[in-house]
């Protein structure tokens, strides 16, 4: 353990510049007010739509704090997402609802026992959530029923809308409100999951703040663990490093999914970093490591993979794939635009992939021929990019009531988590990738449809290379896109901030000139 | 935020030794073999006493990943405890059984889909989870009632001793395994529990070594953390640099609970840290810091608290009340050994308390007439302390079939996770505290039976005070206990130590002589 000693040794050396160049933003909590009201302007217009008179009551229910098993370990409470966007909410067990012929806004505060403020703090007023939360209205939970009934102005029974849709990438469904008192409410189960969820999908300025730190402290933190990195660490150090900085400097407590740190071969695991499949690989000289780490600030995520020699420096093979797939990155952004079609992008990412690696003699043949027997799909088996915001997948994907909304069927295409044309304000991942996975690669070389394509010389020489992925999160905009992920992405750029230039580099002829070699 | 910055920027600066001394252990899956045949031991000698035949399987199912409400974001998976005992296993999905008759342990691994290959990583094979996990038999989990049939060799329906009872912390019922074709057998909820707690209860070498391991790093992490605390810091940043030491240096992906990072006035809140009050406030000069803090390996915990004043001098008032409690740590600690009652514990605890408080003029009066009023509630509404080990609060506190179980009514006592008596390799917390805890404080004060105790004058400087609380591990031996934690304790050793002395201190003229002041 002496070389891993000394490198830990190394990696502990501050780095300039110490700490962070930045703060963690207060929190806006008007936005939640502005996901209200762009919800009621929605619903609205919906029930207008289809002549339904203007009444009735959104009700969402918060999420849970959650014990471990039987144990009374308790998870780390993280709310509900879509009642995290409505209300903004940290606390466990409130509900919400929204007047739909008033506007007003009606949070439910869990009454709780005395000896909570023994054992947890302060037991907070009623008066303080509505403040923090600017609701128009606060009430405890166990008076859902009375109040609802006594605000709602119609005839019948008052309408709730509740929250029944499908999630498109868990296929899992969410559970609608439940409270005392509920037989005395009509329910509508399919109308609010689609509007609520399109909310989602486009999002505000005040949001799209949110999601910048996110993925400014974020992108600072890959670039620290970038510089920290040194050969016989173990994956599981570079997590920690970026968890550190994220939250030590950007105040994020939560990441936005299991950081994945891939070194050499476990590269080639889409998801690697799980329980069954730990970040504990020893880096070895030679390998790239493949980092897909996100914080999350105030609900809303970030989603960034940097891909680097774990030695700092690139070898002409490492060059190959890690250009390839940074120019299907770069082709894709600049290609982003309002009614870009994302099937369309995720093709133009394989084929640019595909036409490097032809370039690069892994592949040979017609790279048309290529893209008709599916073999981007090889290379890379997971769609292109997926929304995200507070959820890492963010919902939309496949809404209801849009055209072309049927799930394609063809490798790589039917792992896409969006196949819809873009819109302004959509966020969205780009994150192009080439594997080389044994479970794919054997099939495809010994298969009379694909194995022409491969050059068997070269191939062998990357069965342990893993992969390289690309990842940033872009913003759709009127004219075309903004990225708001600032990590190195050229191959110079990687080697000088590994070898200790600052991030972002002084633009010197020096760099310029490196940008040529 | 200038003065904050400068703070971090002193934080980030190397304090001597850098990085670790500590090197995680090489996991011993041995343990889990010895765990089982402990309880395989222990449930014959059950049957064999109770002329029961000594037959049947034991069967546990482990737990399963679990998701986010309806979305596909994937909680980091954690073993479920009692499986994690027998078994060691990380991944989700499995069962384990353990034959009563031949002594045959078995696993059952879930079948995974060929695209886990791609997405999650390698499949792999049984023979690998079988030398893993040293078992004597590996089949999949949809072979379970097949498997158990066969290899019963009794006559009639095979029993199954199914794990079901109450977890005296929680309130909750661990769940008993469910799987096809469970009608082919016979099932008992009422054995396994209670033996296979008591199993839990008694720690083994190989146990404490894992213990003991997670209480050096975790105490490492500690001393770090005093070091690099600084006024304006955040509360936060505390726990992240305690999680970020642990992990890097530890390889401790989990901790063993949410971290309580309390200052000021939150230290009178006992579990702080938790969602609903996150550890978010800003450190000021003059407040006292309370950091319960403890890292897991390998499922083994470890549960340590620090207080110490965040500007690294303590004033007299601080040093009242802290050494109030260090002196009930200490007399506890040095009064444990096999067959001392743990209610008795707590009584000296609390009396110690009690005796400091008046000494300092916060208190007047007869101190046994205090303990009769139960006056040590106020100051130490907690328990003294818990069994630990996979779980913070370890099972097996209120243990059917022992004597003396009833909880006990009285403030204080009645939070007690455990009233038994000692025995040799319990692992069992110390953790005295002393809090001015307003809900507590402003009754007791206008209360007849209580009012008279204080000093008016000297108890409202205590207000805001928040609390201390000190916290280390103690395994029972047979002639006394050993203290797993090892973190600075007396003040002297604290201020030392944050002002950048190592740790240990170096045993010199001058430490003893400090140890006067």
């Amino acid at each position: 353990m002496g070389e891993a000693r000394e490198a830990l040794a190394m990696a502990s050396t501050p780095s300039p510049p110490p700490g962070s160049s930045l703060t963690p933003p207060k929190i806006p909590f008007d936005l939640h007010v502005a996901n209200r009201e762009k919800l009621l302007k929605s619903i609205r217009s919906h029930l207008s739509d289809s002549s339904r008179p203007p009444q009735g009551f959104v009700l969402l229910q918060g999420g849970e704090e959650k014990n471990r098993y039987c144990t009374d370990h308790t998870e780390l409470f993280r709310q509900e997402s879509y009642f995290a966007y409505l209300y903004g909410v940290r606390e466990p067990g409130f509900y919400g609802a929204i007047d739909i012929a008033t506007g007003n806004s009606i949070l439910f505060a869990p009454r709780l026992p005395a000896e909570y403020a023994v054992w947890l703090g302060e037991i907070k007023s009623l008066s303080h959530f509505k403040e923090r939360y600017m609701v128009s209205m606060i009430y405890y939970t166990d008076e859902i029923a009375q109040v609802l009934c006594d605000q709602y102005g119609g005839s019948g029974k008052p309408l709730l809308f509740l929250l029944h849709g499908l999630n498109t990438d868990s296929d899992n469904f969410s559970k609608p409100a439940e409270f005392q008192g509920m037989e005395k409410f009509d329910t509508d189960l399919t109308t609010l999951h689609p509007i609520l969820t399109e909310c989602r999908v486009l999002k505000s300025d005040l949001e799209l703040a949110i999601i910048q730190f996110a993925n400014d402290i974020s992108s600072e933190a890959h670039v620290e663990v970038m510089r920290k990195t040194r050969v016989k660490m173990k994956e599981y150090q570079l997590e920690s490093m970026f968890l550190h900085h994220t939250y030590m400097y950007g105040g994020c407590r939560h990441c936005s999914y299991t950081c994945i740190c891939a070194t050499g071969g476990n590269g080639a695991v889409l998801h690697y970093g799980h329980a069954a499949a730990p970040n504990e690989r020893i880096l070895e000289d030679g390998d790239m490591a493949l980092l897909d780490m996100g914080a999350e600030y105030h609900f809303y995520g970030s989603d960034i993979t940097c891909s680097f020699p774990v030695n700092g420096k690139f070898t002409s093979d490492q060059t190959l794939i890690y250009n390839a797939v940074l120019e299907a990155h770069n082709a894709v952004i600049s290609s982003m635009k309002p009614g870009v079609n994302w099937i369309d992008m995720h093709k133009l990412a394989e084929k640019t992939i595909l036409e490097s690696l032809k370039k690069g003699s892994i592949l040979v043949g017609d790279v048309d021929d290529m893209m008709a027997k599916r073999l981007g799909a090889v290379f890379m088996p997971h769609g292109l990019g997926h929304f995200m915001g507070i959820d890492t997948h963010d919902p939309g994907g496949f809404l209801k009531n849009l055209q072309r909304m049927e799930r394609p069927k063809e490798p790589g295409l039917k792992s896409l988590r969006t196949i819809r044309d873009l819109k302004e304000g959509m966020v969205i991942t780009v994150e192009p990738g080439c594997y080389f996975i044994d479970a794919l690669l054997t099939p495809a070389l010994e298969s009379s449809n694909t194995s022409k394509f491969f050059n068997q010389e070269t191939i062998g020489r990357f069965k342990s290379f893993g992969g390289v992925r690309i990842e940033s999160d872009l913003h759709v905009m009127a004219n075309g896109c903004k990225n708001m992920t600032k990590c190195p992405r050229e191959t110079w750029e990687i080697e000088a901030v590994m070898s200790g230039a600052p991030w972002p580099l002084e633009k010197t002829a020096t760099n310029s000139a490196n940008g040529k070699g």
